[in-house]
């Protein structure tokens, strides 16, 4: 059996004993049954995820990985292709979104290099995990070959394993791509069936005659290539790119470990999603860090029965929702191992039910 | 000119200049033109409110004003008014929701009696404020005098003033009352002009029949005393708290010194509508926290015209949404303070506009 189908075999679904322990601790917290809303739920879900009565998210981690695109070629972006190396030295220096975000939220940045069209060598802080110099141009003919396609999910499961192993216990998942938003709307229309308009947005922030392209592109290689709506490493390899593979693989990595995995945007949602295909159970890992203003992501969340942590109108990528989103489930958890209970507090409980 | 007078004369509306610089700063830094949404909303405000280029918001302290209210005699509560004081030992021993959260979100917690009906004497770390042992049941007359609606206020202004010049930098304003709920409520529907039904909820969980009882209830307070909704005061005085007002109070002393306020949900915002009325230029330091699930709290945040940060089903009051949403406001400032700009980081900008 290759790796990623014993790595889908051993994702388990959650199951709810654990969340009806974890909520009758809950209840008996200094506060009215429930009025701690979602982080109740937060901490319900690491209790059952984690299945331990008194989880910690002590080691956090985002993976922010980085390729490129061949179908930028098709005039989709605002940005220039080489902005995704040029970001990459930037998340090395500590100077991006991402970096500022997870310091403030307590979680290491680990940037990957899993497609970048750029010639790194030997940079400090880089983990190199190259699957290929950027993916072809999938206007004209598949993103990536299936062995592509496939070795970009082993590196997302790979890391997984490794951090897992190193005690890391909540994983945040992010992107760096010039041109990333066209394959991950393509991804949302294959899978979810939606129309292609409906799923696919600015991006960096695109005019409307290169939006106009962006979709007349997306419809024409679903036509081209007719990807499989049901199988995930089909849609991957024919209009993807590495970074979502990666990502996709990072998914099926930490919920076969049983590590709850935060998603950030459209790009880690499409990833999500393609590991959802491969295994629904990942879904139960997943939390959905934010509402972000591409129309894709909310499309995709929903096909996975996620709702969304924060809604503060991002649309960065690189990670920057989930290490926001991070710091509530663990606001979340910390009622869940800190808060007193009425008895201990001495506080009476509700007059009338 | 008395001390509410002179502290609203000194709250200066916020200017869009510093505004403007702040988002050209943003707009440098390396990520597309407004991409991180509300955070550079956030960081905007704060450079604005402090008028400094580099902000820092290093000190930070959530009030959780505690009181009781004579109009829990009309069965209004879930909960019986002992435990007023049984939460604020709570609070004192670190047990407590807020606790928990303002830890997380490294703030202090200062814990206010400003109206318990409860006799606590010395105990370390309360901070004895208080205006009278509980309101009167605003059923039957005016829940404070105009000296103690006043009193209340002042209250909250010199705790404002006095961690002013501490050198605190970000404010977060709480509540403990059973049965404040109800006030709020009240003070909602007199200061909106919205039906009561329509602004109020369920507070700690009260059934149906409970609920049509506060509903009554507050129908009744409000055509008996007819308060004159455009004066703060006197609404404060006929169906309000003394917690209210003390949050009324640090607001517009918060204001006055150019301090940020984070206000958490349904008594918070009743206590900002009351500042509110007495000067409408307090809203320019406000933030709105979360969304509470109490239905009065939206139709206030709006006749602000403030947008609520989070929205996590949230409805334990204390300051538990304002120390979480203080996470969010800061993330927005470091973005601001830490990102590196196209220029430093040598990224090249956007091809097309």
């Amino acid at each position: 059996m290759d790796l990623i189908s014993s790595t889908a075999g051993a994702v388990k679904p959650v199951t709810s004993e654990w969340s009806t322990l974890a909520q009758a601790h809950l209840d008996s917290l200094t506060k009215p049954l429930g009025s701690l809303g979602r982080l109740e739920e937060f901490a319900r879900r690491i209790v059952a995820i984690t299945e331990s009565k008194e989880p910690v998210l002590d080691k956090k981690v985002v993976f922010t990985f980085a390729g490129d695109h061949g179908v930028v070629d098709e005039g989709i972006s605002a940005y220039p292709k080489e902005v995704t190396p040029q970001m990459v030295f930037n998340f090395l220096r500590g100077g991006a979104g991402i970096n500022v975000l997870a310091r403030h939220a307590g979680s290491e940045v680990v940037v990957v290099d899993i497609g970048v069209d750029y010639e790194f060598g030997a940079v400090e802080g880089l983990v190199d995990k190259k699957v290929m110099k950027g993916t072809r141009n999938f206007a004209k003919g598949p993103a990536m070959t299936k062995d592509e396609a496939n070795k970009s999910i082993a590196v997302g499961i790979e890391l997984a394993m490794s951090y897992a192993k190193k005690g890391y216990k909540l994983i945040g998942t992010g992107d760096m791509g010039i041109g990333n938003t066209t394959p991950s709307s393509a991804i949302a229309a294959v899978i979810t069936g939606k129309p292609v308009a409906q799923v696919t947005g600015r991006g960096t922030g695109i005019s409307d005659e290169t939006l106009a392209t962006k979709i007349r592109v997306i419809e024409g290689a679903i036509r081209l290539h007719d990807p499989d709506p049901k199988d995930g490493i089909d849609v991957l390899s024919k209009v993807g790119g590495t970074e979502i593979g990666g990502i996709a693989g990072l998914v099926l990595g930490a919920a076969s470990q049983r590590i709850p995995v935060v998603i950030d945007g459209l790009i880690s949602t499409a990833g999500a999603l393609i590991a959802y295909t491969i295994q629904p159970a990942v879904k139960d890992y997943l939390f959905a860090a934010h509402n972000s203003v591409e129309q894709g992501h909310w499309v995709m969340l929903d096909a996975m029965g996620l709702s969304p942590i924060l809604d503060l109108g991002l649309r960065l990528g690189e990670g920057t929702g989930a290490a926001l989103a991070m710091l509530m489930i663990e606001a979340g958890l910390k009622i869940y191992n800190e808060m007193a209970t009425f008895e201990e507090a001495g506080v009476s409980e509700k007059i009338e039910d």
